[in-house]
């Protein structure tokens, strides 16, 4: 890898584009945000960021990228980097490499949970882990799946959201509001899943007490399904749901009972405390997932 | 990677073994099948075969093995090759790296599924595929997922048979066989637990039209899952239960129906006919992903 050069960091928000530019060892030099705009505004003002911040600090050596989606983030594809069908308008088609090319430097380009799920690995609540699987659970459900650092994808990005978990229709007649599935894990246990089936966000339900142990067994589905799939070092679970008092906790004791002692290792036992756990980045994960990002498109030159 | 000396491939079972001495391009030279009775005599006719077509062919420059379990995989591990728990006699803390000890060449130890994917990926029914999902419905149920020809796992190997998949009790009030979690996907739909449930195999139940319908749906549930956390390339289903007439074709149906079109791609158009498919080595899976561990443990050294 080459100690020569600065770090680009991009992590693209569907709201907000927060900027960074850092040394190699990940030390800030310069930070911004941008509000997500269309293409044709937020491009300039994202290269004006770099290219003004370049000129003080030093050059540019890589880009990482952490962003919203749909987006290619394959690396053999011809389209890498580029938005694909979202409905956020101007976007579809917009390229980062496009947007960056002026700088003429590798970009490595992921999705927002995969650069949480990076920055977690890196410098938050799942360093050590050689495989890490980060969860989200928000406006919508994801999984990032980190092992050695590097996110894993087949021929997209993992969907774990749309698992559809059991569900005990007598206890939870609640039909579920995903457009595709109903009743998967973003239709029953979203943040506007909540809100359908309560009218209030799941922090300020404490007065409906079987709701949170609802949550927890859906969410002690994906957890105990990513075990079984991917086996990993720990779990991490965060997203403005997970915010609610309790939940963490019910998800441990939900998905303890699930797996019912079948996988057996050190790194299970204490009632899975250590095991699922909550971000330690909080809102940094993914500034610093695209810091790493950067890092590994230049050790690929 | 060496071009000298020859590959030594073990598929190691729960009733034989079978074991092959082959060149570097899986050109097989000496193959044989012996018994998997206790290590004190297993152990030493695997030497002997190994040792005496050596002396005919040539040196041996690695080992690939491929076997039951439940055994470590991990080749970070101190106990890596080693029976953990298992229940058949003599072999709990048997270890490979100890029986092959006298040829002094690297060895590569995975599971047997992971080497029945690998041989699938290799020159089966999952050639050209950067990710492969190859399962396995018999007397249990597993997944290996192949990455590059390489498996993937975490602290463990994968388990993906203790799913459990939503069930609609009015119609399938099978309460599952599994000890551990009672309807999971191995409780509902291995072998054994369908010959619990209807008194046959899958294959002699033509007269119960719904039996394959029901069984495709917890298996669509699998494939689906599947594809969520792991985006294949292709899923492979087979085993013994996959046998049955038209089982495949329901798999593909209700996988279709399950995902609904939420993961759009190429590879899954066409009705998943050519991204569900029936393993094409049959018997040779596992022989063959042996002689690939072989060949990964050389590149290694």
């Amino acid at each position: 890898m080459s100690r020569q050069g600065l770090i680009g960091a991009v992590e693209a928000g569907g709201t907000k584009f927060v900027l960074a530019l850092t040394t190699q060892d990940g030390e800030i030099l310069a930070r911004t945000r941008i509000p997500t705009n269309t293409p044709t505004e937020t491009w300039p003002a994202m290269q004006d960021f770099f290219a003004e911040t370049s000129e003080l600090h030093g050059p540019i050596a890589a880009f990482g990228v952490a962003s919203f989606g749909p987006i290619d983030i394959d690396p053999a594809s011809p389209a890498y980097g580029t938005f694909t069908t979202t409905p956020k308008a101007g976007w579809s088609g917009a390229r980062f490499h496009d947007a960056l090319a002026s700088f003429s430097v590798p970009i490595k380009v992921d999705t927002d949970v995969n650069g949480a799920a990076i920055g977690e690995w890196m410098s938050g609540a799942g360093q050590g882990c050689r495989t890490l699987a980060y969860t989200t659970i928000g406006t919508g459900v994801g999984t990032g799946v980190v092992r050695n650092g590097h996110s894993l994808m087949g021929i997209s990005h993992f969907e774990s959201g749309h698992i559809v978990p059991p569900q005990n229709h007598a206890a939870d007649p609640f039909p579920g509001i995903c457009p595709y599935h109903g009743n998967c894990l973003e239709g029953l246990a979203s943040g506007p899943a909540i809100e359908r089936r309560w009218g209030r966000s799941l922090d300020r339900l404490a007065s409906e007490p079987g709701a949170v142990a609802m949550i927890a067994d859906y969410l002690a589905h994906l957890a105990s399904t990513l075990v079984l799939l991917h086996m990993p070092d720990r779990l991490i679970f965060g997203g403005g749901v997970m915010k609610a008092p309790g939940l963490i906790e019910a998800v441990r004791t939900a998905t303890s009972a699930q797996l019912n002692g079948y996988v057996s290792h050190p790194r299970l036992d204490d009632g899975l405390e250590r095991y699922i756990v909550t971000p330690g980045l909080g809102d940094d994960a993914g500034i610093t997932g695209a810091i790493e990002l950067g890092r590994q498109a230049l050790a690929r030159g």
